[in-house]
């Protein structure tokens, strides 16, 4: 059983490894769930799709921070902790540290409501890794600019100074605690960054 | 200038006291915005679909009171604030108290939470004057009854007790504060309970 968060701005390819290695622990036996933030409930997909609707009067800040946690308590409770309890695996697309990251880093919020919530929300629900596809933001841009404009939601449609922050803070959130936290470099090859995680996770004896 | 929060059990007649005090404000040449909770704001109503919605999966407790936070975030920063800095009146359908009513009372939801949020979200913002509009829960059952049971939202369907729970604590809130609370015995005919609501702000030289 393992709980590991996967991080990183748009585009830095978080899906993708997160589905390769879903495909090698499978192969090994090894029982897992992948879920993700925003939307990894019934629930959670409508806060999903309320958070990433494009519209003239968006949610104000610190109501993103309050959806996020919404989706994330249901998400924690309904997935997260009983896929635990099982003796699972959890894959988890974002967690708390993308909240703070978006909001604190990005949005420039105060850290006071952000860290309030996760601590009653996450409490002691702490991924045994961090997982940090760090990208610098021209690439992430480059990799979304492949869309129309029209394709891309509220937040992928942000510039790139707010890209810039939330990579900054990821950056920042890895060095206070890099006992937890795992970067990889996102502009590697696909196959080489699955096979750094996998040898950090043997290293950790997360993976035995 | 004047902040009136409406509360009170389904069926208590909220609306229709809002309805015929502003009637009489507008008569006077009072400005005045009316306001709901959830739903005042464009993202409100979509949260206020949200946790009204009938589902297999419904919203856990303290994701509910995210979402009525949320909310309320939304509406205090963009219509409430606003329309008192200009002078006007607020007549609000629900506000904080019916939160801790429903969640506290209603769902048995530790006050830790609820009580935070209240304290981070609503801060000073708090109205001149909270109107319970009391009614014992046969007399709200018997007004819903008159709809058939698919017209009723999540809230609206809960049992006898819930109700229950919930109109105790709207008591008991009007206890702690009788100086802000004006209660009303919603059984009495709308035109007298009007009349008492307008004596009371006389009184309280709140309607000058």
């Amino acid at each position: 059983m393992a709980f590991l968060a996967f991080e990183g701005i748009d585009g830095s390819g978080k899906t993708t490894l997160i589905q390769s290695l879903s495909k090698i622990l499978k192969k090994q036996g090894i029982p897992l769930v992948i879920t993700r933030e925003p939307g990894g409930t019934e629930v959670g997909q409508e806060i999903r799709a309320l958070l990433l609707k494009k519209r003239l009067n968006p949610p104000l800040p610190s109501v993103e921070t309050l959806l996020y946690y919404a989706d994330r308590k249901q998400n924690v409770d309904q997935v997260i902790q009983p896929a635990l309890k099982e003796g699972k695996w959890v894959l988890s697309d974002r967690y708390w540290a993308s909240t703070s990251a978006f909001q604190c880093g990005g949005r420039g919020e105060s850290e006071a409501l952000v860290n309030l919530l996760r601590e009653k929300i996450c409490g002691e629900c702490q991924p045994d890794l961090w997982i940090l596809l760090d990208l610098p933001v021209e690439q992430s841009l480059k990799r979304l600019n492949k869309f129309s404009r029209s394709h891309l939601d509220r937040f992928e449609s942000e510039d790139r100074e707010f890209h810039q922050k939330i990579r900054d803070y990821y950056l920042k959130l890895s060095h206070e605690n890099q006992e937890k936290w795992l970067i990889l470099d996102a502009t590697e090859p696909s196959s080489e960054i699955l096979s750094k995680l996998l040898t950090h996770l043997e290293r950790k004896k997360i993976l035995k």
